[in-house]
């Protein structure tokens, strides 16, 4: 269990819907071992602040509570649950890519975030194995990188054209008409639509709205909310500034090293969140379909589902 | 000359106000060596095509051809108008800071870029000069990092607090109220006011016009170039995708070491500017006042101008 948490709170394991299948087998695997489940659902609870999904994997285990056996169910039919999401929402949002289109994306929001799918990438996967040709504009995704470390690499993987670019590089291309699309995932969407995901998504959603760029948030229902009236209430992890002030790459050799980029002893904040406000996201592609990001969207969309 | 051009060229010598300096003293270089002096023009202006400075210092020197010791002079005393203009921008700057403003910026616009003053930094030294404490957010500007290599670095010599950012947190910390104004200089300002500058520019001027915070642009007038009629036309430089795919920084022992942090063949695109249009700008601050970045506001500033 312990081992599960720090994997979350070091992001060897991420992504808001994978955190909270994990956490959920982290709680079941404390049980297996006679462990305290309240203490182990405190420790597990406590390792990430933003992402509710969280909380979603540990309700959902705890609510099958003592029983080991049927905590590890429970914990099995919760990923089961968020992988058919994920390949519900590519179904859903397939139908917004046309032929060849180029679809900016921020962070990871792909299979390595959720397992099979991924949400924000469900629906380009969908498209492109139905030879739809789609590329995407990878953005790099400081400081930890997600974007030039996972996304790229599931792009070849899965055979999709794509470019790395810096998180600045996002807006300009968006002004330059070079994106049809802005397609990203979420860590926790408020009542009314408000949208906390990863640190740059808001500078995506202000330059999309200044150029008529459709906007998306590709989510499971596990990511919303509705007991976080808005965006304002959302707490904001703040992360170490080492994460800012230490790059991680590769050496020549494929090993792993890590570099300061500025002088020793400067000062770094780093928020790894920021809040989109629903009136500039297009619509939130759920497993139920495509819904407004208002609070009679997400009302409409909870109505659809029968979890 | 040749080390000259290089120099720009690798951005050992960047900043829009310097690299003009610079390439001017390259042709008055070439002159005394009884070098080709067409022929160096040609070479020190081929070296980088956004910043309009380049242009300018060249001419300047040009102007004084061939006798090698009036092109020296000429150089230096378009040098010293340069510094000239960077201690009047600080001076007709500092009074938009009030006690203990804080200020975002972006890149490197301090005296790394202009000697001796800078020219979005001229007025924060200003200010710290005059005991009114200014903080500065510093956006590490990616993907050559000027932010987290030079300005803090600069910032600490002039004893200036401030914080090291991602250039993702920048439209957040304005979303969250953190920010009172954002100061930053151009590599190219069109004859209607649309400012080219570091990529990355664009994001913050458009989280600032939805915050209302004001943006101001710091720029000496050689960097405004009223042949270039609108934003549009400003060529934007293409840099390599290395830039991008591999980082600079430094090992434990302040070696500089190079890490990649993509996997290997990645592919990616490195446009080095954007464009911010004037209707987001709340005015330019050059070495003649503050005027707005409209074509009147420029037709402005060159009337008060006799250089």
């Amino acid at each position: 269990m312990e081992e599960v948490a720090l994997a979350i709170e070091t992001m060897a394991v991420r992504g808001a819907p994978l955190i909270g299948v994990f956490a959920g087998y982290g709680l079941a695997l404390a049980a297996k071992g006679r462990g305290d489940c309240a203490a182990a659902h405190d420790r597990l609870a406590r390792t990430r602040p933003t992402a509710i999904n969280l909380w979603r994997g540990l309700d959902a285990v705890r609510a099958a509570a003592p029983d080991p056996d049927r905590m590890l169910a429970a914990a099995r039919a919760y990923d089961e649950r968020e992988v058919a999401a994920a390949e519900a929402i590519g179904v859903h949002g397939m139908p917004l890519l046309g032929r060849g289109a180029r679809i900016l994306t921020h962070c990871n929001a792909g299979w390595l975030a959720v397992q099979d799918w991924g949400t924000a990438l469900a629906p380009v996967y969908r498209a492109a194995r139905a030879g739809l040709a789609p590329f995407v504009y990878v953005s790099e995704t400081r400081p930890r990188l997600q974007g030039a470390r996972l996304t790229t690499w599931e792009l070849r993987e899965e055979g999709v054209g794509h470019a790395l670019i810096t998180d600045s590089a996002a807006p300009h291309l968006i002004q330059r008409g070079l994106v049809d699309l802005v397609l990203t995932g979420a860590d926790r969407i408020a009542a009314n639509g408000d949208t906390a995901n990863k640190i740059g998504t808001y500078a995506r959603a202000l330059a999309a709205r200044a150029h008529g760029v459709p906007f998306y948030v590709a989510t499971p229902l596990s990511t919303i909310d509705r007991s976080t009236p808005t965006g304002e209430e959302i707490p904001i992890e703040e992360r170490s500034p080492d994460e800012v002030l230490i790059v991680e790459g590769m050496d020549d050799s494929g090993a792993s090293v890590r570099v300061r980029i500025a002088p020793a002893g400067t000062a770094a904040l780093n928020p790894a969140f920021d809040v989109t406000p629903h009136a500039l996201i297009t619509g939130l592609i759920t497993e139920v379909g495509i819904v407004p990001a208002t609070a009679a969207g997400i009302d409409q969309a909870f109505g659809r589902c029968h979890r």
